[in-house]
């Protein structure tokens, strides 16, 4: 199994840049995902690095947002040893089974036992906003825009919107 | 007491929508609560769905912003089993009462006892940043913007920005 | 030591305010600080004011993004009281030494025993989008951006982005 973090590497570095102008650009895209796991991250970059290059849009913002209550989205490295102490912290901070209420039929309609879910997602946050520029997404070297399914196995959607000029 | 969680309505589905240009325009409101307890949760959904619509921004982005430290801002549903975890975990990640320097009146000149107020609201976030298109937020089904009073009882400000094409 | 929290103060106040249009200007700055602790909070919140003075854009977002994954920012107050309160609430939720795999050469090739950087990193998040109005950051009176640093001492960089009219 790897031990290595993924390397996000841009077309041209992202540093300071001169003001631009231009009319604003609004394009908006999907993303879809089928989840295999109960908890399961997942690293949506390649796929959001190709929204935002094919968005048309060159120096703006780009908001990636889970369209649900139990699935987060968050930066971080993408390795896996990472990812299992991510695992890890949630259940030492939430635990997963605490008899808590909201799976408890006395008082809540949900079925799910999804208690922990929603208190980890509500930890992690549901949505980013990156800058753009150069047609790009700016991020760290070892930043990587992961997405936290902590109700899997399901499907998913991500709605991901690129603002700015063109 | 009602065990269901409360349901989004947008009035036109929210998924990928072909790019749009225009001028920029940028409108803002406040919204002002008067919180009646300590911890509390209150769904901002409604109020922000209509200060949305009556923007006049189509397709863009809604900046919600809590003006204080100790009143936080985030995703989750509206039920009342579940707000009664969050409490709970709130509790239980920071403690009320656990000898925090910023109640110590030799290290703090703050006589609110709202260490655990600060560091809760420092863990859920003070802001969100949502997409808007079809001049309506982009909100799953289940969805609801929350605030989280975190030392109440108090009058609590959130400035709402809306931005985009008319 | 000072028991006081900095006061944040803008020209003008923020509250609601009438629908303006224009050309969108997008205007990028970078921040580049050399923390001197592991574990270190430093407030940017003058650093930010004069950036977006600066920038040109009166009414919009600026946008504040740590180009790393162990080193945060998020809102709060600045009191060095409170600040040895987070530290302590992010050893407790995240233990430093916990044999979390990260930090295992057999499963792991990042050396730098850093996991719990990376996962107190991910609980106060990397970026934050705020308001512009009148040419200023939109703060409430006891409101700081604060970073915090998780892996020092090093060299860290944040890119500044505004957005919006000039």
């Amino acid at each position: 199994m790897s031990k290595s973090s993924t390397v996000t590497v841009r077309e041209t570095p992202a540093g300071a840049a001169a003001a631009k102008t231009g009319a604003l650009v609004v394009h908006a895209d999907t993303i879809t995902i089928e989840t295999d796991e109960r908890i399961q991250l997942i690293d949506l970059t390649d796929r959001l690095m190709a929204l935002v290059r094919g968005s048309g849009v060159r120096e703006g913002i780009v908001s990636v947002w889970s369209m649900h209550t139990t699935c987060a989205v968050f930066i971080n490295e993408a390795q896996v040893a990472l990812h299992a102490d991510i695992k890890r912290v949630l259940e030492q901070m939430v635990a997963r089974d605490a008899e808590w209420l909201h799976n408890d039929p006395d008082h809540s309609d949900c079925d799910r036992m999804n208690a922990d879910s929603h208190l980890r997602a509500m930890l992690l946050g549901h949505s980013l906003t990156a800058q753009v520029t150069g047609g790009e997404p700016v991020l760290g070297q070892w930043q990587r825009i992961l997405m936290a399914e902590l109700d899997g196995p399901r499907a998913r959607t991500l709605r991901v919107q690129v603002m700015g000029i063109a």
